[in-house]
């Protein structure tokens, strides 16, 4: 009686695999990255702009924001291709405005591409008051549909 | 007796000021982030790839390696400048190979472009053993230039 | 008696004053391109995939979209600033699909950000079907805030 | 008697291939682009800077800017694979000083990654008189090893 292995990334497709999924991520689970809402075409996720993520001048590193557009795309391409296994090829980031202490930083990724090799997804940097923060590009590509990129 | 106040930044110039202001950086601090030499055109800084910097493939996380291109590039333009205030404008990196668990990274960054306004750096991202694994361009924006961005 | 100079810059922030102006320059005369509507947030302008705008496969060349992404972003930050001397610092572009001859390419640039030295624009490349074709972020820079970038 | 079929693509893989084919290419031939010499680790290509080329600042349309880096990745990628059939997936660009009519432009590519599916270079834009006025980052698909992108 044979059963389908199920990885902890073919069930992050619905927003309870997701939570459960996020904190077994390392570097999401040390930001404090959780998820927000799934949409249609994408998720949002958030942290908190905590002490421990500022740069050297105060406010949110632009390394945690680019690292939320990464994971936002991530998160959306993983559910949208059922958990294959992917990889970021390209990211690209806009930083608008700075993110200070005690606020919370959200990122909504949209996919915009989804082919049999890669899929783009764009992604908007919001605060809680809904100002736009930042805007990203990232670019997936899909693993198992050749033998290396 | 009036003493011209020398902040962190200003001091980091120097190797020795630098090593001294990034674990006063909480986010670099946080990752392990170190200065491993200075350039005439740049710096080289460093980190660990611990398990906590891992994604959920196990490898180090997007996140982290634009973190370091980010510290690299915004290193190399505090020192240029003689630590006047600068904010990242954008950044764009591509990623070429997985960095797994137990190695080093390093982030070689150039300043290209050091005008009135603009500070644009390319980094080299590498492995312990000097391959290519990422390639960045960072603008960051000079802010006592102006009132806003 | 003065009399306030006008020029074509300054009076391309209506309809109007953009079909005048795009003709006067010269590049983007010569792709053929032409404003097709103006919105509250940008501009949508447009071209013909021509035979001469071909790349060696037989499709539109990607440095077509390229211009188009770049000239709507930069007509539409001429508008909001009202004819303000600007630059283009940086394009990122992704391309989704290829455009063949015979059809029509829409650019639709929406500025996310306008600051007081740099306005960063969004550019939507469609297909005559809407199809999306590409994607694009575009960060121009303001000349007369300081002496040179 | 079969006899494999040359096409202009597999042969521009040498300087005089290259030299062949580019005339035939209708959009680098518009702008007037040329090889100006090969490498081992890419290609260098020009234009001059023609009044038809100009932007309504009356200096280079920064769309001839992304056209050359398009093409010089292009055709350094070409000859690496041997003609096998590409496509431009993103292209990212920074400006660094106009270029004024009269003068002529080069873009020098260098291949940074050449996988089993992905091709990325980096370009330096140069004057006549070498100084950098740009660079580029630019990512191509190898389109034969799967049905779609």
């Amino acid at each position: 009686m044979s059963e389908k292995p199920t990885t902890d990334r073919q069930k992050a497709v619905t927003a309870d695999g997701i939570r459960e999924w996020l904190p077994k991520m390392p570097f999401n689970a040390l930001l404090g990255i959780r998820l927000h809402r799934l949409h249609k075409d994408g998720v949002t996720i958030c942290c908190d702009v905590e002490e421990k993520l500022l740069n050297g001048a105060g406010v949110l590193h632009g390394g945690v924001t680019a690292t939320l557009a990464d994971a936002a795309v991530g998160l959306a391409t993983n559910r949208h291709y059922h958990g294959r296994p992917i990889t970021t090829i390209e990211l690209k980031i806009n930083y608008f405005r700075p993110l200070p202490l005690g606020g919370r930083v959200y990122a909504r990724a949209k996919l915009l591409r989804t082919g049999a090799t890669l899929s783009v997804g764009e992604v908007e940097i919001r605060d809680a008051r809904k100002n736009l923060a930042g805007v990203a590009i990232v670019t997936y590509m899909l693993l198992d549909t050749k033998t290396s990129k």
